[in-house]
């Protein structure tokens, strides 16, 4: 097999938000080039790049086959970027540069880790070696919490987050029967609005949002509405004396206009145009400051309102699915082999083969996909996963709970 | 024993922000009554009063007898108050109502499970009971996040809530290495800075902070000055290129003056005087906002900074430090102890007989103090815990270590 594939070095990026999973797939990467090329002789060093492909084009690279095994397993344990990641967004000069520097150090496999942003810059690398007749492999490893690649049932990083945020709703609805008031939650999600979903996996039965929290689900697929917000809050407070509400930082009003966006006071933007979401709290002290003003009754007392933004913890919490940390290592060395079995480029995909309810065990397995069918675009939640303007299904909980893993079994009085 | 034991009902309250263990205490309690006054015959039946002393006067009782011991396991690992929780402090005609409700239901053991002012709730109902010639026996059971009793080397709820916050700070300073800037965590205490300090405990070599995040930590022990603040993010930024910051919700100007309580919009007060510092986000936007203009350079980008503000979750995460869960029970089953010797009152304290360190095991043990003497007292970060104005000392991490438990063990390239 050796024979017909082309020699040289191999190199690894991460790419975009860390996740508690992300430094499986490295590792999952390694593993399956140390396996394949490298033992059939068609790689020589593997290479980890630095800060992803800000990293590459100063030579900021580290030899990642010295790594012992133990080591390895202890890195993919570690959540965030073991390489550190970038926010670069490649324009044509800077995929220029990329390539110069894959030349320079003789890479012909070439790894990316990230998300929808990151498999563009992997598409243009790919197609830009190609047409410059450079002969180099460029593959894509799936990594987002957004959960917002296509051609993926799920992404790698997800699981580990929803896990986190149905953990965190879970205690902290107890905390709000425990001192009642309105209660609101902030979690990730630009564009898509899985993450928020998951919030519902913390109600103990699974549709009862009269019962446990949240009892209202906000995501950027549902336009939002201020007065309409204020509404069915005011309804759950009246009924129950108390509010839990999960809301995601990427809510948008009707025009598609990101409502946290604004708030932001020297809200920073990034290469690929992304106005800072996170590291903020802007959007949840706004909503809870209207939720003060607006329900406080004539010469009466305001209702107690808090908010919280589950903020980057919740992407790097190092309790990760155990679904996810499988997954995310095979992402990586499914990856590895795609390049031995002689693809020039690809991207993974995960499918479902079993559905995980229904009495039907959890399977899933992997397929390469083509860059141009993930690169730069995104996946919203399906209308059969949202039920109403706040709230999820049942076939979204059915799809979810199987990835995240055994939760706590809370007893109440 | 039983013959000079006054026979009547007892009655157990969880009052103020719950915690991760406050199920503990409460399972403690109904464990050391049953296999003491109640298998003695001088306790009939034991009740829980629903939100603290605010359930009692309204007669919202609950019967905890008949749970069965597998139920109390479970409740006992649910975080969160199981009777729920009030913050409502009782002036003299409250403390009227109360004893009202006792004399009414023939309660002659009152258990109070919560922080300074449920202690001195406590000892108010216990003196009004003596000059009333109301035989009751009244109990304080510690609990708080802050870690502020006094009497105490430490309090349940706070190793649990000092494990969130290690290994939060621990993962999101790596979040902060792979995607270098600036990021503050805001962390609850709102005198004591027990909890805030607990995030050195994130750093891998113990006191090297040049190497490990956080590298900032600031607690309302130490007064808060923003220019010096703005001058030690600047120093560290421009040696590392980055900077991870940790500050308490209480941090004070040098008048005492809480700076997060004047920053949220409508913030609210509650029965104790105390100002809303939690449930908003301002304080670390603040701070992330000064950053951004303070730190950018003439003509140039200013540097990217990121604010969390740790939230609930903090105090209820449901991954409790098993020394917490332990300590807890033992404390809720020592305060039914002591009414079972005859005390008519007293605070259950946790003593340290077992450093925890220098190849001492550790181990505690728990004393009978009078309210008095914890009741409405604040303690605060020892001076030797403190390092200069923003780090702690080895004496603190040797202190808090033993009791948050095992960390993970991540690795770096």
């Amino acid at each position: 097999m050796a024979s017909d594939r082309i020699k040289g070095n191999a190199v690894i990026g991460q790419s975009g938000g860390p996740t508690a999973v992300i430094n499986q797939s490295l590792v999952g990467v390694v593993e399956g080039l140390r396996g394949g090329l490298q033992a059939i002789g068609a790689v020589n060093t593997i290479y980890g790049m630095r800060n992803g492909v800000r990293g590459l084009i100063r030579d900021e690279l580290v030899d990642l086959g010295a790594l012992h095994q133990d080591r390895l397993d202890l890195l993919a344990m570690t959540p965030s970027a073991a390489l550190a990641s970038t926010r670069d967004k490649p324009d044509t000069a800077y995929c220029e540069r990329i390539l110069a520097a894959c030349r320079r150090h003789d890479i012909r496999y070439f790894f990316y880790i990230g998300g929808n942003d990151s498999s563009d810059t992997c598409r243009i690398i790919s197609e830009m070696a190609a047409s410059s007749g450079y002969e180099m492999g460029c593959f894509h490893v799936p990594k987002t919490v957004d959960n917002d690649l296509v051609k993926n049932d799920h992404t790698p990083g997800f699981p580990s987050a929803a896990r986190f945020v149905a953990m965190a709703c879970m205690a902290d609805f107890l905390d709000n029967v425990s001192l009642p008031g309105i209660k609101i939650n902030v979690i990730m999600g630009r564009h898509a609005g899985f993450l928020t979903a998951a919030s519902a996996l913390a109600r103990r039965s699974d549709r009862d949002a009269t019962t446990d929290g949240p009892q209202l689900i906000y995501v950027p697929e549902v336009p939002f509405d201020l007065d309409r917000f204020v509404g069915e809050v005011e309804e759950v407070y009246a009924r129950k004396g108390r509010c839990h509400i999960a809301v995601s930082e990427g809510i948008q009003d009707k025009d598609g206009k990101a409502i946290g966006a604004t708030l932001i006071k020297n809200a920073q933007v990034d290469a690929h145009g992304n106005t800072q979401l996170s590291g903020s709290s802007a959007l949840g002290d706004l909503l809870a400051d209207l939720l003060k003003t607006r329900l406080t009754p004539a010469g009466g007392k305001p209702p107690r309102v808090r908010a919280d933004t589950f903020g980057y913890i919740q992407r790097c919490w190092p309790d990760a699915s155990v679904i996810d940390r499988i997954e995310a290592r095979r992402a990586g060395r499914q990856a590895a082999v795609y390049a031995l079995q002689g693809h020039l480029s690809g991207s993974v995909a995960i499918l479902r083969t079993g559905k995980g309810y229904d009495g039907e065990p959890y399977a899933s397995t992997f397929e390469r996909v083509e860059l141009q069918d993930v690169a730069a675009k995104t996946r919203h939640l399906p209308p059969e996963f949202l039920h109403g303007t706040h709230d999820v299904s049942q076939a979204f909980l059915d799809y979810c709970r199987p990835l995240v893993g055994d939760l706590p079994n809370f007893e109440r009085l």
